[in-house]
């Protein structure tokens, strides 16, 4: 299929709920994820909510990572969006371990399909 | 649904070139478009490509908005993840008509939903 991009959507529960409202160790986590995946980091913004849970963005060469958590019931959804060759369920894995999430699952999305009528497939779920 | 967050996948074609190439047109278009769906941006961070192209995010209370720019195609993919109450469609029309697209498709994906033994649901789109 002829893309501009996979875009990985990642569903994180039973995380550690001191990791997930913990802004620096989720941006540490989410950089080291980025690297297993193969991408490359270019900026970054990480935002902590009051009364609890952290949004992070990692701008790559590759596109961009965004994690959302919800410390409050040991949720967080990771997307991964790429242009380039790196590998984003690595980083779903990843990001899954050190979180210590008991269920995960990924939908891998195709975006601006070209050779098609319509600009995105919904391709692949894991659950 | 008793879900965590809507998130809109939004694909642009036939946008205006110049436009996508322009970092501060696009982060400028961003925020318009966040305020539109009554969005309260609190950081950003853009970053733009050689030789060209455009990546930024906006970070806002209600989780985030993120753009993807190919000006050789005239193509654009914009994200709007929200936990709160404001309306995505709003800011998928203002950065339509912004940019002068003549095709635009929507997915809306329903995360962590709660009330189900799978957390995502593509829910429906408009193409």
């Amino acid at each position: 299929m002829d893309t501009f991009a996979r875009h990985l959507l990642v569903e994180l529960h039973g995380c550690n709920r001191a990791l997930l409202n913990d802004r620096e160790s989720m941006a540490h986590l989410l950089r080291r994820a980025a690297l297993a995946a193969g991408a490359r980091p270019v900026a970054e913004v990480f935002h902590p909510y009051a009364p609890q849970g952290v949004t992070g963005v990692l701008i790559i060469e590759e596109s961009h990572l965004s994690v959302h958590t919800w410390p409050e019931y040991g949720y967080a959804a990771l997307d991964f969006y790429t242009c380039g060759d790196c590998e984003p369920e690595r980083a779903a894995r990843e990001m899954a371990a050190a979180l210590g999430a008991d269920r995960v699952e990924l939908v891998l999305v195709h975006r601006g399909v070209r050779d098609s009528t319509s600009s995105i497939h919904v391709a692949d779920v894991e659950r």
